[in-house]
């Protein structure tokens, strides 16, 4: 659940008083009367940081019921149980888009993944590229990251981070229909090419790059489109962010 | 200047080979055959942490004359001499933007302003308001941080970073005919806006967002635009990168 207590909160929302004081993703299906225990970590959290006290309303999710205010009817030293009461927000799905990146140092790819989430992707595919300094990556943490961004951002989706799988193989049996487009720093200083619609995926490259040989990989393949993120050079973090806003100002559904 | 050794560089950027190894910002003016005494601390890293020797090339920018290649002619101890030897990049001048963000916790505060400086501002206006919790900021602390951010971004030119003013008081003397274009989380699900274009400057929320009064204050001023970011809650640190981007792309040096 969210780490971070009301104080701490450096979202970029609307007034206070339209957001529920917490908020709280986990697997149990959402309906109306539903009594849900929550876990250890999330009874401490509620409990002893956020110090609710019983009858306090919380919001849940769990990435496919939508969110729901849910109230605590029952605490003890270390669980707490909620009745869910009714729905606050519908069920929200982002577009059918995926990120791909490299990994990079932590603090970078942690925030990668929580700037996916909350601009909106269904899917994060951590790739390794000839130039990728990790070589394996802690799948359960990155997915845990976006469960927090989620709850933090009031989201009601939490995309799949998947396992860290070779550029290669990912590209070998790349989904028919599907375009990649691909934040090439080569074209620094070219036309902003337009992305694609849906069903779509942005390729961001790693440390220092892509090598010669991946570049001509990438510009041989009929489902890749190259994009130039303007004229100065943009960290992998950036480019992330800034592809994936061109990407839903144009297709995706930022109301435009 | 720079604090990342090579092998911890995530820029996003082409082959390593077409970028200088070091790239330093000093305030020396810089031209054909001038000698510059750097800094102890440049020196040391130069020295030390980059482990050039004499006759290695670095790249020197100062915000003013463009970049340009030097070579270590003369190493003491602590101290290193370079003669400017030929330009190696124009002076690059960002589009008439600006970035007003209210600072946050100090990683992503620190993280805008790298962030604004790869995208490409003019300068950036930390504003205090009514929700802002920091009562004051290391000006020159972030003007460091915006040194070394167009350091590894390859750029030459540096924003200033403004001292902390208050959000009333900077909008009671703005400048005729600069367009605050408003990033208004209270519009999240609107349509989006069209941003204006240059002179221009983008405005971001801080935790929790603005203020009743304060909404009420820029949604009457006519040099104020509302933008909206989607239909998801934004962090500040998103929101001020998101907002750059669509600038960018659609009015600044994106090349559309």
């Amino acid at each position: 659940m969210s780490k971070n207590p009301p104080h701490d909160d450096d979202r970029s929302a609307g007034p206070r008083t339209e957001r529920p004081k917490v908020r709280l993703y986990l697997e149990h299906p959402l309906g109306k009367g539903q009594h849900v225990d929550v876990s250890q970590d999330q009874a401490h959290y509620l409990l002893n940081v956020m110090r609710l006290r019983e009858n306090d309303v919380v919001a849940l999710f769990n990435g496919r019921d939508g969110e729901w205010a849910a109230r605590l009817v029952d605490t003890g030293k270390k669980r707490a149980t909620l009745r869910v009461e009714s729905p606050t927000a519908p069920q929200q799905r982002p577009p059918d888009l995926w990120l791909l990146f490299a990994p990079i140092k932590k603090a970078r790819t942690d925030f990668i993944v929580e700037k996916a989430v909350e601009l909106g992707v269904a899917r994060i595919q951590p790739v390794q590229t000839e130039f990728t300094n990790a070589e394996r990556i802690r799948r359960d943490r990155l997915q845990a990251h976006a469960v927090e961004a989620a709850e933090q951002s009031g989201g009601t989706f939490v995309p799949e981070v998947a396992e860290l799988e070779s550029l290669r193989r990912v590209l070998a049996r790349w989904p028919e229909g599907r375009v990649l487009w691909w934040a090439d720093e080569g074209l620094a200083g070219g036309a902003l090419a337009e992305p694609a619609p849906a069903p779509a995926a942005i390729l961001i490259g790693p440390e220092g790059g892509f090598s010669p040989t991946e570049r001509a990989r990438l510009a041989a393949l009929p489902f890749v489109r190259r994009l130039s993120l303007g004229p100065r050079i943009l960290r992998a973090d950036t480019a992330a962010v800034s592809a994936l806003t061109l990407w839903q100002a144009r297709h995706g559904d930022w109301g435009v």
